[in-house]
């Protein structure tokens, strides 16, 4: 088994261990007796966490795979940028809950601060993506034969429009209203969800066909 | 490596995990000294509900199996159709941990609202399959070489009548008894595990070997 | 990709979660300032349920492994055999959980009812297997091209040698004494874990090389 | 599927669910309204425990990757002590618990008890890696054909290396001071990881390029 190969399996398998393991944070409140939907109905805030999660760490996997395919070997220094890949994603689980419980329990200033902690990691994420294109950039015996230097220096706009973009979520989410900073962090994962397709533009494109293996 | 092999490498792991996370309902209750069997019968509603889960997770691996055998490739919608059939996986086990709860502590109203909610979480799980068989017929390309337009047309029957009759099943157990529900709930899921032979039909039938890689 | 790798690899999943829950209940205790030692070492009997897990789960991964090897394709049938197999391995934690538990805080009685539920849930894994090798003695095709009638028969034996012994052993803990089942459930799996060997008999043995794929 | 393609396939699955399960650890604790974030501020020793932790299993995994590329094959001898490898690798989210605890809530005495265990745990984790060595030199045929005796013997001296240094990492927590035991604990992870380097030499090297499979 080549390197690469061992890289994606262990990124994929870390992948869908997070987007399962937030589940366990939709608990069953305790209830008394008749008082079950009650309880659910309790439980809402904790459900728009759960799903705004799982479409980010979805979002993620996409991007994580869409990028794997413009590589087309790793280092050891490689497997360093991927683990700080993936010590983002496997952080994920923690904002998520305490967004869901400062939703629940908190007042404004509890949600504020929620809403900067996940603008934050958010944040953060994008910084390793920063260091896997600049490598990328430097080292193009790495890179998939079709890949030229262009398309890879490309690639380097999104992690620091993520970077910025996440970050002036956060002020806002401070200064201004947390509410717009949870719409913002909404927004901003929807137009990760639409832009991994333009990660993969020159490879394959939405509605082409991949081949299979 | 190819797209399709890391989504079903992706969609593998997420079933398995949701399928092994099912065992973490099984809390052993606190008891006092002497008092480990009475505590352990009082946990047999929740093991009902793993077991009954464990089976539906396992139909649902071997249809999800099933289907992608008639896939060829992989595009960016798809892998999103596919991540909203995972969705509603990884949400199983939130409806059984309610469903555990509510036959250990509720009355015949709470008992109600569990029966509807998982009906409903079984219900809407239908609900991406259509999405992926319309886009299936819409991209031949996608298809594997064996797979004609008409066996497509006839996948999508099947989650039409789980949307259909897992929606019946709900409002069975919310009008008239929410045993029959429950009991609604399983005949489904074992009709769901006969007919994953079906969605196969043309492919490989019962007792007929599928080859090694 | 064919059916049987990806049944090896979900079971494979499956095996691995099993094998890493187990941690979960190593609880830190609560303990009061300076008296972490202490509250550690009432962990123990939960560290020695957790050890002889790990090996069991262990054990039941090679045995699954060796026994894939005489296997060439899967059936529908087959998947749920397999599923009926890692349904008991996926139970695992909660006899593990219950044994510590008694062993910590249970008397005579409680200790009884764990050593007995271990007894009783690691021979009714033996079950699945019995219908495993009667179907692959029914159907030829789905058999690896080396391995005959006579193998198959033979591996038969093993999964009634569990059930019977773990029964036994269960007896014996409920009539004699439970630290009587509790030691024969420890032989049971060290004897378990040295005939894995057996079961490979033809195949390779102990210190012959398996080939790389 | 060869032998050593699903021994690796499962040491990634474990590997992957430890470094995901660690984020377990990082509990929102109870917060009064407003109180959120001084309730974070709580977090911060389970925070650099989870860090500490990541990075360690990842200095782990890599290592395992580095060497797995020596060995063709495997015998159940070895299956035997990659699983207890995997024991160690298992274990490490109870003493990162364990630490993270005692930098909350413990005085001096209960860090220096987790610092210990810590040392202890990652002590222990060198002795299989001992085992594995001295059997790889034993069995030629198990190598990669590029792998000579020499190497192998080189590879040895690293898990003495960590059996002792750890060993006294864990002294010195005990008898000087555990902060001082602690600072080493960190030490030697990031020497680890600096040296899976070093057990790479001849295979590929620092920014050298692995092929894709």
């Amino acid at each position: 088994m080549a390197d690469i190969g061992r890289l994606a399996a262990f990124s994929d398998a870390v992948f869908a261990i997070v987007i399962t393991l937030l589940v366990l944070d939709l608990r069953v409140p305790e209830f008394h007796e008749g008082q079950l939907a009650a309880s659910l109905r309790e439980e809402a805030p904790s459900f728009l966490a759960f799903v705004v999660s799982f479409v980010y760490v979805g979002v993620l996997w996409l991007n994580h795979h869409a990028v794997l395919q413009l590589v087309r070997g790793t280092t050891l220094a490689l497997n360093w940028i991927n683990l700080a890949i993936l010590f983002g994603v496997v952080l994920i689980p923690f904002p998520t809950m305490v967004l869901a419980s400062a939703l629940a329990n908190g007042d404004t200033d509890d949600l504020r601060v929620a809403v900067v902690l996940y603008a934050l990691a958010a944040a953060l994420m994008s910084a390793p993506w920063l260091v896997f294109f600049a490598y990328l950039r430097r080292h193009p015996a790495l890179r998939a034969s079709h890949v030229g230097q262009d398309q890879v220096r490309a690639q380097q706009a999104r992690p620091i429009i993520g970077l910025v973009l996440f970050g002036l979520t956060g002020l806002l989410g401070w200064i201004v209203n947390p509410l717009f900073g949870l719409l913002g962090i909404v927004v901003m994962i929807i137009y990760h969800g639409f832009t991994s397709e333009g990660v993969r533009a020159g490879t394959f494109q939405w509605g082409r066909t991949g081949r299979r293996g």
